[in-house]
């Protein structure tokens, strides 16, 4: 009853890139094992929608700066100028564009323009973070969108998660960590984490608790779903499972991304043209 | 907005039943207090509606028969029979009592009826530990009711909460304490517990982790409710405020229990007539 009314459509494998070292090189086993994995996997294409001061892209250019992360940011998109967030993937020297709602005359073709734009960046996955608007149905058919949300979802969707949690009056809230479908907050849950509310609390005080745990684990899963892919059925997104239980599923449909990587890229650790670190 | 919609009404105040030393000792002060404390509270009186297997009921009755939890279980009630909570009480020397709703041509005579039974025991707090039966506006009115729900709240209310986790794909649930109001597992929070759901939970392993999560954090809230008061303000419970807070509002209500006791009782070590162990 209630799972069917969440129930999604077919099964989906996100098989990770792969990872295949650049130069073999003699000696100690285990060290260049771990070396190679830092200096040469093929790194997993995010872009990262922003409405405004950017912390949790900050903190995803701060893990994609160690290259054992397994995932790097390409693009960084906007609803608005001027905002923090694309200041820091300019001080960063990533690439911005920016897709007001406003500059289209409707918002379907709001919709089509950023699907162009994040299109043209060659995403594995969007991330939004803290992106302020409602993602149409062509960015969502184009990629896989992770979001994260500042309450444990069933629990509070919507624009005031935490002002709601606090009026509510619950004693544990949290974030969740999710993939992004066509309604508000509801798309299957990848990690979530709780947060206690403390006596005294305001909104201001909870939120940036929540924030805190929230950074860390979109940062953690996101690197994850680079690193393992993940599988998404029904409502289960299983990380860490494309490998073994994936492989079949990814060969019989397209990567998320536009083109597959040719062979001889692969073999150069490089991967739909960009080189890896 | 969210908040309007849970208001409720004005500022409650439970204060703890008095701990009065029966007799003061000489010698080591500190030993002294902490023996008093066993051997003397005026006991908080609880009454616990049961539907099954009792386990919430045992763990009650199990902590109480500790003088130091400063509550006592003085009755055990039930919407039907041949239960194992009902022998629970049987087997504890606890006076039982069956109200079916069957045995009633109304829902409303039902819910008067079993307030009856419940102010005959004169409880401090009423416990519905796995009671499947909505309780009646009559009860409701009448006596303080805490109960247990394994999930999050406002995540899945009803009766099928632990399914309904599972089936949305939460990672994190939990159990929750609340008082209960005219709403479906509505009430203001006591408090919460997180539990993590596992890989391969399925409704019976994840209910049993929930179980004993919940059964410890009914055990201990109603305890310290016993032991400190409570203040409910909106929908806000607070715990041990009853004494500074709450003071001058219970001075001006009357208690939940029908009459006070006598302020001989006090001095005896006893309450509402009944002697404290």
């Amino acid at each position: 009853m209630a799972g069917a009314r969440y129930a999604l459509a077919a099964s989906r494998a996100h098989p990770p890139r792969a990872t295949i070292s650049k130069e073999p090189s003699p000696g100690n086993h285990l060290q260049n094992e771990a070396s190679s994995r830092r200096s040469s996997a093929l790194s997993f294409r995010l872009v990262v929608l922003v409405s405004g001061s950017g912390t949790n892209l900050q903190a995803l250019l701060d893990a994609a700066s160690d290259d054992a992360y397994g995932a790097t940011v390409v693009a960084v998109g906007a609803d608005r100028d001027d905002i923090e967030g694309l200041a820091r993937a300019g001080r960063a020297g990533v690439p911005t564009f920016v897709e007001r709602v406003g500059d289209h005359s409707t918002r379907e073709e709001w919709d089509e323009s950023l699907a162009e734009r994040i299109a043209g960046h060659r995403p594995d996955l969007v991330v939004s973070a803290g992106f302020m608007k409602i993602l149409g149905p062509r960015v969502l058919a184009a990629f896989p969108v992770v979001n994260t949300h500042p309450a444990l979802l069933p629990s509070f969707p919507g624009a005031h998660a935490v002002r709601d949690a606090l009026a509510y009056g619950v004693r544990v809230t949290g974030c969740t960590v999710h993939l992004v479908d066509a309604g508000v907050d509801t798309g299957p849950v990848i990690a979530q984490e709780a947060v206690p509310v403390r006596e005294g609390d305001d909104e201001e005080s909870l939120h940036e608790r929540i924030k805190t745990v929230e950074r860390g684990l979109l940062v953690e899963m996101v690197g994850r779903m680079a690193r393992e892919g993940w599988t998404t059925t029904g409502r289960t997104v299983r990380l860490g499972t494309a490998r073994a239980a994936g492989q079949a599923a990814a060969a019989r449909r397209p990567a998320p991304v536009a083109e597959p990587a040719p062979a001889q890229d692969r073999t150069q650790g490089t991967t739909s043209g960009r080189t890896t670190k």
